[in-house]
């Protein structure tokens, strides 16, 4: 991953700012032949998009997806597809007093002393907005795993809200796309929205973790050791706005296991090698063991809040400042459809890599 | 990250099995006119070195580096800088068992998978030796860091052994070297030496918590959206063997504040803006702030124990599994160094990207 | 170089195909604070543009271009920069009867049959419209490099057309710009005047040989082995359509000298070494010398012609073929601005490279 | 390409000085189970070797291969593969005189420049000793192509020697190996052999242009427009010591042609598509076309000379140098083998890259 572009062979590039005309990616290196329209990528962007419930940002966009190249009467042509979603909603006068301060727990005041200028307009390039280019991206993605591995489902959810956690005892996924939270417990799911409307209505906002599961992939992706399956989910979910930590299967929790408990036992089944366990998260040594892929990762809390806070201006003078705005108190919530984007993206990347070295050919165990 | 390579301007390549004849690497792009001798390397080497107490495995490595290429008259040259390690204390037949078992835990069954081959003396590539050549170009990214920014300190410790953590009010940064286990909690090390010293008795082993810290990196380097300063840690940690999760400031804890909470206010200080707390670990919107670098990892317990635990073999039979051999009981507390290597690396290659960019200039805060 | 972005640190990023909605490039990587319009971009698109004169492609095309990113108040912000141009001469009829033929010289049958399917309008991806986005880029490293480099000038020109080249002794920079040829030589430009339009009436085309200038460009450029400044310049020229030969300084002619002749003497003069000539074209090891980088590449002739050829169509039949449209009868005269383009972004890109390595700090001779 | 690696799946990254203990490279991303001994590389090693005849530096170099790492057990494991080979000769007092001046036509000044400091010790990095390594990678390459893609020959052969070149009508490759300059044409070689003797005793050296031609190559390897098959080679070549300029095909004499002449005609042949010429050199589009991929490449008359020539010191002085040493009157003719070499990789590459993203399927002509 290197400045605004990731993958090796499956390479996404984005661009745009939050409030210029419009922002986009490049999506480089798609295999050829696969059916794709702009209706296979509207829903992804639909999940994504603000307004949709009174937890998520007011701010209006259709978000509506246009592919401007790569694509010839109906399927990739295996050149550079651009995919370019236009501002719509541009209030800059709402971010008009921000022009020089610098809102605490953004990067407002980073960009301003690394670039010397910056576009203060919603944050610029740093906005939660360049996240659509990935969803776009990832809609991508997906519709290439769809023909090449048809077995992989990925699958995004809210595991904990601020400090209220879900049951795992009630998950059910069929209910993630029941709730204004991608929560698959429905309990927690009802306690969640009197919480999170508590925090809106005092003026602040809260943090989360999203939990993202890809079943069906394959054991052998992943490229070791700076090109590891896990290295490289690691790098794809920090990279996202206000994430910061990502765990691989128990993540954190590994650190208080022993050996014994932590051994992911293997017994022969009718398909090949089966797993007791999963404390692993679905890959041993950078490389993907066969069962799923689990990556979890913490959202902070929305920075932009109508509390005040100190902080400074460009001239150096000490302030107090309110964040004015259509903000989303849990900025967790739209994050979910994006890491299910970054997770598709370093799939389908690792499998075009793997079938370039290996040419696809696994290991043989048993009689397999 | 791609392959056994990672950075953009600071290039590291590993190459090196466990038990062939040498592990090594190659450091690419390093600046010239770095004075640099086998001398400033070695100190870092040691301390990673195995064998150095009961806690870390029994085999000897005397780790002793060469530097073949890239130096000249005690100085670097700008050319690639090729760091060799022989392997000294190969004793194959301790492995022989494992030559088609897979062990669980380990990268054995993956690298059979996706390469349908593998040198399985002592893991072969997958080895925790392979980070024996991290720490070697680590001490180059430091020899580097000193020359160019001389205000840059990189710590690593260890704050969580299994379920044992630190007690924050005890920290002693002088304490960090006086025990085995890199702990700056003297009460901690001391409990610690009993409680893995039980676990290794019982044939089991544990996992840890590795802390980083970075101070004096100045505000400006990372290289947003997706060459993030914590993108690229968050990737480089996650690199490292038996790691499973990765932390920025906060970490995972993040998801359970408020967006009053979690704000870093900022005030101006005599020498430019200053951060009333550092929730954000260092780094916002991907550059740094000013603040230290605050990077944490967990370490999964060491998979090779002496507990039987079921698996099968190549040919698909089901066997219990004894890994013998001389192996840490906690591989954490020899991640340490290797933690700090990386984050030296990570930080050298940001500031040469930086300096490529932006030339170094910075953006003014009032009077600055 | 890979896929459709070239560059290391100044990365160049293009897409669109010749008979889409639009084409153009993502800029990534530029150093923020320069200033940047439409207005600085456009007169090196009007260079290229189709339809000046009768010697070049009837195809009208305003290739105005648009800036959708990275550009805020009239600089450069250091995020990525979008440019857009819009195709709106799309006579897709021209082009009906070569869906399934392959034009011998064209990439038709490549393309098929490396991706089984191409976007057969106007050659799609294959289109020599594509270099638009390239000379928008190279507008975008010329705004830097006047900036951070200011006495460096690039300056492109025709010495060859078919088997007419010019008389050196005749040169004359201030002609480049008043013939349709960018040729140096004024009775060269009259001759060739008359020559092609005889073979464009005689429904043929005709080769060229354009050579690119760098003058002003300090000693120091250039990153050996693998990103020599003329390994660069070799990939970057030759990946322009139609282009087959790329020479550095004396080029092919250096096979017959000896070393008595081709040693470039060296003097020290007033403000440091003078070489006594210019063999080398600028370039020693990789690395510029001080002296002019001269660059020449040769373009074969338009593919594209009247006269009927021979050769199958996809379902493999035998056909003699006609490619009727809108065509240039010497594409080497628009390739002019395309190396121009082409040099001007990657000496920019060695000399961020350079200053990310090295600090741009020079090593001293004599009392400099 | 960049820094000292080349290569995008199959990866090579070279190392080390002409007089420090070793050089070497390491080979990354190579497909994993290709049977691979030292035996394998050293051939080609032995090819390039010096002092094999007295047109060819005297140095006493065994050029033994050593395999650190990547193959186990007599075949690759997939994972990153050390070559290393040993400088025994290194009679350093040969360059003692040359500590502090610049020879003209060699890197010593722009490498001075560019870093501040260099191993003046036979020109340390910008050496031809480098290209040992590269011909050991390719000896790699080569192996993994015999196992994937046997079909593919590739050949170099020396086509010019200073002004004599091959009459092409005597092409004979059963002489290649015949004679110490690699020429097709027996009646040449037995010229240049007296042309190259009375150069070489009048203290002079001179150029040559050297053919690589790869037959078997399939159509479809070459990823546009960055990555075309062309510029890689164009890029790969270049990069060789003392190389001023590329060709594919026909090279800069199609600038010469016009439309009608250089039309590839297609006919239908039994296997699929024939071309009746290969003015393109095999490439198309920058994708192969299936016919032999033919590049040529003109190399610079050795700048070590016996004959004094004008040149200055570190210290600003006025000199006259005469480079003393064993040096090739032709340096040409050890680029035989390395630029069979770089073909080798560079083809591997694309055919990884090529599947990677295909899957290596084809689209259909005819019956096909």
């Amino acid at each position: 991953m290197s400045f605004n572009t990731f993958g090796h062979l499956f390479r996404v590039t984005t661009w745009g700012e939050s409030h210029g005309p419009a922002i986009g990616c490049t999506v480089d290196g798609c295999p050829p032949g696969i059916p794709l329209t702009e209706a296979d990528l509207q829903p992804w962007l639909d999940k994504r998009k603000p307004g949709t419930s009174k937890f998520t940002t007011q701010r209006k966009e259709p978000d509506e997806v246009r592919i401007l190249s790569g694509v010839f009467e109906g399927v990739t042509t295996g050149t550079p597809i651009q995919l370019m979603i236009e501002n719509t909603d541009q209030r800059s006068k709402d971010y008009g007093d921000i022009a020089t301060a610098f809102r605490p727990g953004h990067a407002d005041i980073t960009y301003h002393q690394k670039y010397g200028v910056r576009d203060y307009r919603g944050g610029g390039r740093s906005s939660a907005r360049e996240t659509a280019a990935r969803v776009a991206a990832g809609g991508v993605a997906r519709a290439v795993l769809a023909r090449l591995m048809p077995g992989v489902q990925i699958s995004g959810y809210m595991v904990q809200m601020g400090t209220q956690g879900i049951d795992r005892s009630r998950f059910d996924a069929g209910q993630i796309g029941e709730n204004p939270f991608w929560c698959p417990d429905p309990v927690a799911a009802t306690e969640w929205a009197t919480y999170l409307d508590d925090l809106r209505l005092s003026h602040n906002s809260v943090g989360a973790v999203i939990e993202v599961v890809a079943t069906g992939v394959p054991a052998g992706l992943g490229a070791p050791l700076y090109g590891k399956l896990d290295s490289d989910l690691a790098a794809a979910m920090m990279s996202i706005n206000a994430v910061k930590a990502v765990e691989i299967g128990d993540g954190m929790a590994s650190a208080a296991l022993t050996g014994v408990e932590n051994a992911d036992e293997i017994r022969m089944g009718a398909d090949g090698p089966e797993f007791l366990s999963n404390h692993a998260g679905g890959i041993l040594g950078g490389i993907s063991t066969g069962q799923p892929v689990v990556c979890r990762f913490a959202v902070k809390p929305t920075s932009s809040i109508l509390t005040p806070r100190q902080t400074i201006n460009q001239r150096g003078e000490e302030i107090d400042l309110i964040t004015k705005g259509r903000h989303d108190p849990c900025v967790g919530i739209r994050a979910v459809p994006v890491g299910e984007a970054m997770m598709a993206c370093v799939i389908l990347d690792h499998l075009l890599r793997d079938r370039g070295q290996t040419g696809g050919v696994r290991g043989v165990i048993g009689g397999q």
